[in-house]
């Protein structure tokens, strides 16, 4: 696979960002607008629905670049020697891209439903996470948490190569098990991309009965995965391996 | 696997299509019917039976066929130049064979059911998909979407080969994704045969209080998943690979 | 593998049933029993069980014999030619034995559970497959249609070695898509010997509340997918593989 | 891998069994706690999540140690002569260290959420198993049958190393199904580690509305696993194997 050139791994992780986006808002999508064949299927098929989007998004970049996907994937390796910082930057406003076209697809895909959907706060919640109890502190460390557990276990399961063999899939049993069980916090955004992008999307769309973009809380799946990224990989390189 | 006959292949396009919605209609029909073991099992075991299905129809023809078990792919991949533009036509009615049969055999196979079931619709919806909120110019777009993501996401994780090692795993893994994802709408038919040929068995069966067959919306589901599937191959073709 | 001698595989095949059946029929014990922790979670929770217990009975005989842990597919891989007829009757009683025991283990794992569950039918179905709809003629036909599935599919895909690399994952995703759609009418016993061995266990062993073991339909789940096996085989061979 | 430092091995199973109990315990407080996203998803996501975190424990654990994870399957592993039992008790030591640090970190991340909880038996089922009937006897059993499931399993199909290839997910399988099937009665610690070391974290953390640690039923979720683990290995050697 010609990985090589920088700008072909900018469209993968655009690509893959998209569909990761595009499938993981569009589950919420259908499992929170009103009339949506379905609705009401719960956190179950939310936490499967974002396995198989990160899944897919790994396997339609992986021709192209690594699928980190996350800037805080990207500033994991990045700590864990694996990845130049100087490309830290360029690929986490590919993923941004990626996940803002994401958001703009699953508006359009969606489009009847949102005039139906009369909750501004669930319609945000399909674009961008946010808290169960609002508690910036405490939704901080959650944050931390989830992004500490997937660049932790990315790192002891693949060493950094998610796209060889079986990894694409065990890096979504990874993420259905984040949210499973430790997503009822704040959602587990757990990727800057994946929350910035389409919240960026909601912001510019003329989406049917939408609110504010809850620019207040944003700065948490922000930060807090960058940190938890950090964290997980000077944990993962501080292991003595032969 | 001798896949040099054209007679073989359409065997195989069409065993595939009729395991494919024998299981997926199947699916339907156990959550929908009346006092089905699985009624009211809801959208996820719907998006599961349907992976499942998909995955079972690639494994049982792939040694006879490339398993497309779709037109909307068959298409694809003759746009994507990894199959003969003449095979289109019938691998397209082997596939809707397949499909017819296999809505045959839905309705035999839960026989005592019908009569129970009062609500015309829902022994539509058994057959053929429909939308949630009839608008026919966002319908098809739904279509054009889910079919895009199935051809593009196969194009980029198989190049077009479904039935080595983990691949029908994977093509499973992206049906079910599709459809908790972008299923939503208009119950994510991506693929002509899967929704014209038990279309067509529903019109000509017995079945008790079965009402019409909605033929009004049946070029939704045809067209949406052609134009979807070569805008996935043509995207796929834009990318530059060395 | 050592499979030459004839008791190693018996033993095999005795294991294999015993822990498919264990899990199986456990599962069913613990949506259905009263007080259970996973009382009332649905035929999504039974269709998964069944088809993890099918993967892990096939792992647990396959260092001993070929894991066909039912006489129907014993049955259609002799007809297929892979397997030989004289095998079929020892092959059967060993794999009632297991099924047997494993609706002993069954009763007793749950053992405080029975007297709680009031409703003789529960308890019934937790050990032996029932109709929804009582109909001989159809029930009898979905038994043979599902293990047709299962037959045909199993020679498709595995071309008979169950054991091999990924094939016990695939016939456990095999056994929980016939499950999700087209378990819905008679439960899919799909097997004699899940049926025959744990219907025994419930007409001898002393269950609180227990009521009679309709012995009445008990052909249904022992014929029909007999003949639904030798039909999969049949039609297998017909297709001309070079 | 080089396993062959005792220390290393020891943090092996420390790293494993911290995220096994980080992310099983997760989603047991997902499911339980007030205002979790995830609340009410029910005991297929409980059975799901818990698969998921062995399997990631072990994927987490594989590149330091053999996986135990458990102090039941280090006893049977040793049993079935393939592991030094001088090695049992510092494993376990290991194993319930990581327990505890898993249950502190459940704490932390969900920590706005304890004190919307008022029933300290939902919070202490979150740390550690209780039973559905408490009846010390059929608990007991229940344990030593679930236990001798998951050791007899664990041989028979990895023989004893469980992380190469797709192990690390067939076990996943194993404990999932163990869930569904045989969870029911008292919640399958299958694990002294998983029990001990977050009730302990129960015991001595200040959590908001909890109450006692009962630690009158804490010896069925060690005793139990430990002879069940004993049982498992001592039958899987009784079979003549060439």
């Amino acid at each position: 696979m010609p990985k090589d050139s920088l700008s072909l791994q900018l469209l993968g992780e655009f690509i893959g960002t998209f569909i990761l986006v595009l499938l993981g808002d569009g589950v919420v999508a259908g499992v929170s607008l009103k009339k949506s064949k379905a609705e009401g299927s719960g956190w179950i098929a939310i936490s499967l629905g974002w396995g198989f989007a990160v899944t897919l998004g790994v396997y339609a970049s992986a021709f192209l670049s690594p699928a980190h996907l996350n800037p805080a994937v990207s500033v994991g390796m990045a700590m864990a020697g694996q990845f130049p910082w100087a490309h830290v930057i360029p690929y986490s406003l590919a993923q941004i891209a990626g996940g803002f076209v994401g958001g703009v697809i699953v508006w359009l895909h969606y489009y009847p439903h949102w005039k139906e959907t009369k909750d501004p706060a669930t319609t945000l919640g399909i674009f961008a996470t946010g808290p169960a109890i609002r508690n910036y502190p405490a939704n901080f460390i959650s944050e931390v948490i989830g992004t500490f557990v997937l660049v932790f276990g990315l790192l002891t399961f693949t060493r950094g190569d998610f796209t060889q063999g079986l990894n694409p899939l065990v890096v979504g049993v990874l993420i259905t098990a984040i949210g499973l069980s430790l997503g009822g916090t704040t959602g587990y955004a757990i990727n800057p991309a994946r929350d910035l992008g389409p919240r960026l999307a909601h912001a510019v769309l003329p989406i049917a009965n939408k609110g504010g973009s809850d620019w207040a809380y944003s700065w948490v799946p922000i930060v807090g995965p960058l940190v938890g990224g950090l964290i997980g990989a000077i944990l993962f390189n501080l292991i003595p391996l032969t």
